[in-house]
C-alpha cells in the first residue's frame, strides 16, 4: 500500500525550527480533523484567554503564566495579586545572567548541587542531561528524594568547598527538599564550611525557605545566603523549566538559556491557531484524543532515539500525568481522566519491551522522537552507528504499523537549547489543549495532598510509638499493645488520618531496622511479633 | 475498617531472607486463592519440569536454565546439545572469580566499559547502581545503544588506558553492540592503545564475536583478546543477570557475586511449591492475574522507595514485557498478551504522576518496594529523612487504597547482593508462573525480529540512495526520482521489506543532515523537496 500521498498530507513541518510531526501512522479516519474543527476552535480560544491572563487554574484561583516567560510582550503588566509580571520576568532573566557571570568569574565554584523534587528537579535534570558537554562551566548534581542513603551517595561525590547549592521549593514546605537541605547543611558543616556561604534559594517571597535564606531562621541564623531568586504563583512546578527553576541551573552550567527561551517562544508562536494542519500541538492533542478515545484508554509510549533524550519520558510523565490525571472535569462530573506515559530510549528499548508493543497487549500508541543529526554541537558527519539508529527507528515504526499499532513521529534536526525549548513548549501546549478537549483543569494537583497528609500523620505517630516503646523500658510489646497505648492520640485524629494497628506495626518494624537498640522478635504472624528496647 | 486481621493473613514473609510481600490491598475476594488451587498446581508442575530440563522454550527448541546457575546440584549433567551444564557453571564461576582477582591484582585497570544492549546491559546496570559503593574496585560504564553522540559522551569520560572493555553479545550479531565495539576500538586506536589488549568477550562459542576475540577476524587480526567467556543457549538475555553476563561485571566492580547467587538460590527454594500462602512468586503471579484479568488490563506501576532501586522498573520492563508480551498462546491461539510496566522511584514519583494514580485513569496496580534500613552497607542509624521516606510510602499506599486503587508491597530489609539476588529471582519466577497461568511461552521474543529486519533493509537501501545521489552528480532530485532509480533494487525485495518512497525520503533527509555536501531544499510538501550533492 502506498502511504506516500497520505504522508505528504499528514506531515506537519516547521522548517525554520527544525521540527516536524508525522501522524500518518496514527490511523485516524478521513474527515476526522474536520469533524473536530469546533473543538479545535474552542481549545484555541481557551488558550488565548489563558495567555491573556484569565485565571484558568480555577481550583487554585491562579493565572497560568508560563507562556509569558518566553515572550514578555504578551504578559500582563501585573498578576491577579497586583504584583508586576513583565518587570519580574525581565529582572529575573538579568539577575540569572549576571549571577552566573559572577560565579563563573570568581572561579570558586565548579559544581552545582540542585536540591528539589518534581517540577523543581525533572526539568533541570532533562536539560542538564540533554545539553551537557564535557567543557560545561559547572557540573550539576541533584538531591531529588528523601532517601538518606541516596543523599550520602550524591554528597559523597561532590567537592563541597567548590559546590554551589541551589534549594528550590516554592513554599519551602516540601519535606523531601527540606530534608535534603538539612542533610546538605550537615555535610557542609562537617567539613567546616558555611552552608549559607554556598547556598542559593529559589522560592516564593516570604516563604519559610525565603526566611531561612534571609538569615532570619534556621541553623545558619543571622547569616544570609549568597542569593535569593523569587518564584511566582502563576508558574506551576511542572511547567517551570522556562522559569528561574530551569534557567538558573542552565546558566550556571554554561548553557544558552536565551536560546532555550527563543525556541520555546518560536514554538508558542506556531501553536496558537485552531487549524491542526498548521498547529503541531493541536495535532498532537487530537491524536492523543483519538488514540485513547478521550479517556486515556491507550498508554503513551515515548521512544526518543537519542541517548540525550533518555529522560524525556520521565519529564513527560509529570507534565502529562499530573496535568491530565484528574478525578473531576470542570463541571464537577466524575471522570477519572489521564494518559499513562512511559518509555526510555531507542533503539535500546527495542531490546526490552518492543516485543510487547508489537505482539502483545494493544493498549498504547507510540511517539517516536527522532534526532536527525548524528552528533551534537552542530558537528556534521556520517556515522555507520547513526545510520543504524535511523534504520532502527524506521524499522520499528514500520513493524508497529504492519501490526496496526498506532505511532506518531516527531523529528528534530538536532538537540540544542533552541530545539529543546521548542520541544518542551510543544508538549506544554499539547497538554493544555488536550485538557480543553476533555474539559479538565490541567493546572492543579489535588490528588497529591492525601499522600502527603497521610505521611505527616505517619511521622507524628511514629514519634508516639518511639515514646511508647521507651516507656515500656525493655518490656516486649506487640503492635496491638502500642496501638492501645496511643489510644488518646488515635482517637484525637480524624478517621482518615487515624493510625491503624497495621500502621503502628510498620512504624515498629521501621524502628527495629534503624533505631539503636530496638529488637524485633518474629512470631508466626505480625500480630505475634514483639518489639523492645534492648538494655 | 479494620484491615489488621486481613493484613496478618495476607502478609507472606521470609524472615531469613529479609523479604516480605503484603497483598492485603490488592482487593481480591475471599476464596480467590482457593479457587486457583488447580492453576497453582499446574504452574508448580510446569516450573518443576522446566527446572528438570524439559525444553520449555518450545519455539526455539531450548532448555530454560537460569535457575541452575544458582544451584548446580539441580542442573542436568548435559544440555540438549550434549554440552556439559554442571561443569560449565562451576568452571564459569571459578573463571570469573580468578579473572577478577587477577585484574584487581595487576592494578592496571580502574574502569570497566560494558558494551551490550537489552539483557546484556539492563541487569548489569541495575546491579552496578543498586550495589555500587565509593570504594568499589572498579567503576562500570555502559554503551547500550547505537547513538554516535552517546558513544562519544561515554568514551570521552573514560581513561581508556586503564579501562577494561567487556563486549557482551551471544550471537555477536547484535548491531548496536557491534557498532559500540567498533567505536570503542577506534577510540582506543586513536590513543595508540591496542583494543585486543583491553578487551574481553562474553559470547557464544564460535560466534562471530568469539572469532574476533580469538584474533581470527576483525581489525585486530592475529591478536587475541585478554579473555573470552562462553554464553550458553539455555540462558535467555533477560534472565542472564545470574550468568556470566551479570556476574563478571559484578566481580570486577568488587561486589559479592556469590552472595548474589545465594540470595537467588534461597528465593528459588522458597518459590517452588503450589501454595501461594507460602510461595511469594505464586502469590505475585496470581495478583497480577487478578488485577489485569489475565489479559494485562492494568499496567504494573513499580514504586521502589529507594534511590538505589531507581532502575528496577526499567529492568522489570524487559523481564516482564518481553516475556509476557506475546501474540499467540502455546496452542497457537491469537491472544495479544502482556503487562505494561513503568515506574521510577518514590517518593520522587509522588511529585510526578501519583496525582494520576490516585485521581485519574483506573488502569494500573502499584507495587511498592520498601527498603527497611535507612542506610546501606549494614550501617544502622535513625534518620529523619528515612522516617519521611517510610512515611511517604505508607501514606501513598493508604491514599491509593482509600480510592480503591490496588497495590501490593514488597518489603526488603536492606539492599545488598544477597537481597537483590533474591528479589530478582522472585520476579523471574513470578513471570514464569504467570506465563503458565495465561498459557504462553515466556522465553522467546519473535516480535523483535521484524524491526531488526526492517532496519537492515533501511541500511541497504540507504546505501543505494547514497549511490543514486552520487550518480546524479550535483543534479537536484526528489525522493520519487531516487525511488524510481533504485527500482531494480526495490522490486528484488519481498513486499514486506521493499522500501517505499517515504522510506527513501527519510534516507535522503538523513543524508542531508549528516553526509558531507548533501543539500536539501524544502518545497511545500516532502514530495517537492529536492536533494543534491553540492560540488
Amino acid at each position: 500500500m502506498d502511504f506516500w500521498p497520505r504522508f505528504n498530507q499528514q506531515f506537519l513541518r516547521y522548517t525554520d525550527l527544525g521540527i516536524s510531526l508525522d501522524v500518518s501512522k496514527m490511523g485516524f479516519p478521513e474527515g476526522y480533523l474536520k469533524s473536530k474543527a469546533a473543538d479545535c476552535q474552542r481549545a484555541a480560544d481557551y488558550m488565548r484567554e489563558l495567555e491573556a491572563g484569565e485565571e484558568k487554574n480555577v481550583d487554585e484561583g491562579r493565572m497560568v503564566g508560563h507562556y509569558w516567560l518566553r515572550d514578555v510582550s504578551r504578559a500582563p503588566e501585573r498578576d491577579a495579586g497586583g504584583q508586576p509580571v513583565r518587570s519580574y520576568i525581565d529582572d529575573c532573566r538579568e539577575a540569572i545572567a549576571s549571577f552566573a557571570e559572577e560565579i563563573h568569574g570568581e572561579g570558586k565554584f565548579t559544581h552545582v548541587l540542585l536540591i528539589g523534587i518534581g517540577g523543581s528537579a525533572l526539568g533541570p535534570q532533562l536539560v542538564a542531561d540533554a545539553l551537557g558537554q564535557p567543557d560545561d562551566k559547572m557540573r550539576v548534581a541533584f538531591l531529588d528524594n528523601t532517601d538518606p542513603d541516596g543523599f550520602e551517595r550524591v554528597l559523597g561525590q561532590l567537592p563541597l568547598a567548590s559546590t554551589l547549592t541551589l534549594v528550590i521549593s516554592k513554599s519551602g514546605g516540601t519535606k523531601e527538599t527540606a530534608n535534603g537541605m538539612k542533610t546538605a547543611q550537615a555535610a557542609y558543616a562537617a567539613q567546616g564550611l558555611s552552608f549559607a556561604g554556598h547556598a542559593v534559594a529559589v522560592t516564593g517571597v516570604d516563604s519559610a525557605l525565603d526566611r531561612v535564606a534571609r538569615g532570619e531562621e534556621g541553623d545558619d541564623e543571622g547569616r544570609a545566603w549568597l542569593r535569593r531568586f523569587a518564584m511566582t504563583n502563576w508558574v506551576g512546578g511542572r511547567t517551570s523549566v522556562t522559569s528561574v527553576v530551569g534557567l538558573l541551573p542552565m546558566a550556571l552550567q554554561g548553557l544558552d538559556f536565551r536560546a532555550f527561551l527563543d525556541g520555546a517562544k518560536a514554538m508558542d508562536a506556531r501553536t496558537r491557531g485552531a487549524d491542526p494542519a498548521e498547529n503541531a500541538a493541536m495535532m498532537m492533542a487530537l491524536m492523543w484524543h483519538h488514540a485513547g478515545g478521550g479517556t486515556g484508554k491507550r498508554d503513551m509510549v515515548i521512544l526518543p532515539y537519542k541517548d540525550r533524550l533518555a529522560l524525556m519520558a520521565k519529564y513527560l510523565q509529570q507534565l502529562i500525568m499530573e496535568s491530565l490525571g484528574k478525578a473531576r472535569d470542570l463541571d464537577g462530573t466524575a471522570v477519572e481522566q489521564g494518559i499513562a506515559v512511559y518509555g526510555n530510549k531507542g533503539s535500546t528499548d527495542q531490546h526490552a519491551y518492543v516485543q510487547q508493543l508489537r505482539d502483545g497487549v494493544d493498549n498504547f500508541f507510540a511517539t517516536f522522537i527522532e534526532v536527525r543529526e548524528n552528533f551534537g554541537n552542530g558537528r556534521r558527519g556520517e556515522s555507520e552507528s547513526g545510520d543504524y539508529l535511523q534504520g532502527f527507528l524506521r524499522g520499528t515504526r514500520r513493524a508497529l504499523a504492519d501490526k496496526g499499532r498506532p505511532s506518531m513521529t516527531l523529528s528534530l534536526a538536532r538537540i540544542d537549547a533552541y530545539t529543546l525549548g521548542a520541544l518542551i513548549a510543544l508538549y506544554e501546549r499539547a497538554v493544555g489543549i488536550y485538557a480543553v478537549l476533555v474539559n479538565i483543569n490541567a493546572y492543579d494537583q489535588p490528588g497529591v495532598e492525601a499522600g502527603k497528609k497521610a505521611a505527616e500523620a505517619f511521622i507524628c505517630f511514629l514519634h508516639q510509638c518511639r515514646k511508647r516503646l521507651e516507656d515500656a523500658s525493655g518490656e516486649k510489646v506487640r503492635a496491638v499493645d502500642v496501638h492501645a497505648g496511643i489510644e488518646d492520640y488515635v482517637s484525637a485524629k480524624g478517621d482518615s488520618q487515624s493510625p491503624t494497628i497495621e500502621d503502628v506495626y510498620h512504624a515498629l518494624v521501621h524502628m527495629a531496622h534503624n533505631d539503636a537498640g530496638v529488637i524485633q522478635e518474629w512470631g508466626s504472624f505480625p500480630e505475634e511479633d514483639t518489639f523492645a528496647y534492648q538494655g
